[in-house]
This record gives structure tokens, C-alpha cells and sequence, in this order.
């Protein structure tokens, strides 16, 4: 029942294959990674099994606190199947913590705290550089109803709540993470895409070293490790 | 008791005196212009009474519809009595047709038509060029309240509103504008700054013909022109 099927779309870190069942996806998780709208490329060895299995355990999660996701089943260490969405055209980052684009537009230090957590909504669009945009924006071009918007910010805020709660417990700050939210084709949301250390700054809560995405996108080494470490955090607990 | 006192301010296009009554300014409006973050410089004769007369207009024909302005007397050809805020750090843009910035950033062509006026808010900062920022970076920086943002938005949207039908009344299309807004010392809000070719995009409705200082801004020729042909539109007709 859960054989892939025809490629339907590849992105630059998951293929997403149709399923037997109609109303499902299979997406396969693959360890190449991008950044810098592209140019700059490369491959992490293990990060697409580790994303995968990430990814499920936090949707797994969101479920258990109310939240609609897309997830259904993991397949295998690569593969998971989940319920076909249409994806809205946003990017949706929650902040908690400065860093990145944020740091370097607002003139803020890498660090900074937020005084509350900050929502950013992203058009998706690879040609335009994920550009910002507001409600405005998106309500003027129809990339998504005023209603969704809400619901989507109430739920984003919500789901860093629970993640930024969980983490902790691991010795991690959630810093900063990017959603996408996809319509089931009755219209609901639900929370698609990924939470990982591709799409989520994670930062040691003690040293602030950096576990995450970060790490390929400067250069700073250790890349491999960092998706190992935030891995066996979580996965050592749950588990042992 | 109009009379100027203390520089207390001198921006691009405008200095702000002290007045004798100490919960007024004077402002004086110059020639010169700026554009591209100051990288352009340049001057536009005559261009300081223009401004300063259309300023006037429009905001004394925003206090007849409700709105309340800084605006107290104007003393002469370039200078106002205007009510002592302090300003809020935003600049707040109203958009009804796409152009400039936001053509560029969503990658659609000057012209475009938004099915529904679009506000965007820009944190007032040359060091860091005016960024775009959502009522969450606002609310977490402390610029303004969000009780704040959204009656600046609402006022926004209603000056839109009130302006775009005035304008085509003299065949001119409001496309884009920039507000400001400040506080009096009991925190209500004001209209402030000013709304002149300098801070608006008119277009002559019938041949799209820019009347504002993109004509400056790209080397378009025909500046002084520009700004001399908003002006006699609308004052012909109202003192003829």
C-alpha cells in the first residue's frame, strides 16, 4: 500500500513520489543541501535519515497537542508517507532569538533575545528570493485568504511554544524555524514540510554552539556532527 | 509668536524649528532632494513651496474628514506651524498600484493593479536603509504599541482611501504614499510629516505620466515640470 510511485516533485532536499493511496505522498529525504538561494551546494552525509526521522518525531508530537499535520507514517530511514496537501506559497519563521537575515536587517547582535517571539511570512519563490511580505501582500495577490493567515500565525506561535518547551528540556534553544502549511482538498490546514536542523536554528543552551544548518552555510565545519548531536539528544531520551 | 526659533532637527528635505509656543515647531521646506539612500543628492527649484502648499491642502482636507494632523498654520511659502510630536519610527507606505520597491521585490510589472491596497511598515533607519518590518518585529522592538499599529493602519487605509478619490477628481492616480505618524505628549496619535510628490507616486490618469519625484530619482528630465503641473492641478481649480 505504501510502494512510491511517479516522482511528482523534487525539491532541494526531499523528492515527494505519489503513493497507491490517492490522498497520500511519499517523501523521500535526501542528504544534499543548498543554501544561499542556491549558490552554494554540497551533500551532508546521513542528514536526509536524520531530517526524516527529526521531522516525524515532531509532527508526532504538534499531533498529540492538537495540532493537524501532514504526517501519517514512516516507511523506512528515509521515507515517509503523508497526507497530500496543496502547500500555501509562504514561508512562515518563527524567531525567538536574533540570527541571520534578522540580525543583519534589524542591526541586532546574534543573540539578541526577542522580547516576544517575532512571525515573518516568506513568498515562496526560488526566481524572487523568498521574498518578505505581509498580510497585505498576500491577501492583495491571493497567495492565501485572510483567514488562513490568521490561523496559520496562531498556529505558528503555538508550535514554537510546545517546540521551544521541548527543546529546552534537551539543552537546546529553539532560535528560529521556517513552516509551510499545505490545504487538504476540503480547504483545511495542515502543518507540512519539515522541522529539522535544515529549516530550524538550534543552539546548545549552555555553550550557544550552533547545531544546525548554520553550520554548512559558514563554513564553520563540523556539519555532519551537529545533525548527529541534535539527533542523539532527543532520540537517546526518547528511546533509552 | 509664529516666529522660528532653535534648529531642533534638519533632515533631507526639511528643517524643524523650535517655536515660541512650546508645544509647536516650525517646519521649513527646501529644495533639495535625495534619493537611492542618499546616494543621489540634488535640488529642485521651487520645489519647497510646492510641497510645503500641498501639504497643507491635503491635511487640511484630511482634519475636514476626521483625521487628526500635526497641522496648525502655514506662516509662508516654505514654512508651517505644526503641532510637537514625537515621531513614531515607522514609515508606514500605502500602495494601490505596483511600483518601485514592491514591483521589484514580487517581480511584477509598474503598473500592476493590486486587487486591494497593500500598507507596508519600514523602520526608520538610514544606517540600516529603512527595512521592511511586520507588527511583530514592531511589537518586539518596542516601536510603537500594537494598539498603536493598528490604528495607524486603520488610518492609513481610510487616508488612502480619502486621498486616491480626491486625486482623481483632477485626473491623477494615487499610486503610492508614505505617512508618518507622531505622538503628543499624551500618547495620542497624529498624522505627521508630509504628503507631497516627494512622498507620494502620482500618475496622470490618462497617460500614466509621472508627476513625483521618480522623474528625480531616475533621471527622468522633467522634474521641476513634474512637480509645478501636481501643483497647478490642484490649486487652479481650487482657487479659480
Amino acid at each position: 500500500m505504501s510502494k512510491r510511485r511517479d516522482l511528482l516533485y523534487e525539491g532541494k532536499a526531499k523528492k515527494v513520489y505519489a503513493a497507491e493511496d490517492p490522498a497520500l505522498c511519499v517523501v523521500e529525504y535526501k542528504d544534499d543541501a543548498t543554501a544561499l538561494d542556491g549558490a552554494k551546494k554540497g551533500s551532508i552525509p546521513g542528514k536526509g535519515a536524520i531530517n526524516n526521522r527529526l521531522t516525524n518525531h515532531f509532527m508526532t508530537l504538534l499531533e498529540k497537542s492538537g495540532v493537524a499535520t501532514h504526517y501519517a507514517q514512516e516507511l523506512n530511514d528515509r521515507e515517509t508517507l503523508v497526507k497530500k496537501v496543496e502547500i500555501v506559497p509562504l514561508e512562515v519563521i518563527a524567531r525567538n532569538i536574533a540570527a541571520g537575515s534578522l540580525a543583519k536587517r534589524l542591526g541586532l547582535t546574534e543573540g539578541f533575545q526577542m522580547s516576544r517571539p517575532v512571525l515573518e511570512f516568506c513568498y515562496k519563490s526560488d526566481a524572487l528570493g523568498d521574498p518578505m511580505v505581509n498580510e497585505y501582500h498576500i491577501a492583495a495577490m491571493g497567495w492565501a485568504s485572510p483567514e488562513e493567515v490568521s490561523f496559520i500565525a496562531r498556529s505558528a506561535l503555538r508550535i514554537n511554544e510546545i517546540l521551544t518547551g521541548y527543546l529546552k528540556g534537551f539543552g537546546v534553544e529553539l532560535v528560529d524555524f521556517k513552516l509551510e502549511f499545505g490545504r487538504l482538498p476540503g480547504g483545511s490546514l495542515l502543518l507540512a514540510d519539515e522541522i529539522s536542523p535544515d529549516t530550524c536554528r538550534f543552539w546548545d543552551s549552555k555553550t550557544g554552539e550552533k547545531l544546525d544548518k548554520d553550520r554548512f552555510r559558514r563554513d564553520m565545519g563540523g556539519v555532519e556532527g551537529a545533525y548527529q548531536e541534535i539527533y542523539r539528544r532527543i532520540f537517546e531520551r526518547v528511546e533509552g
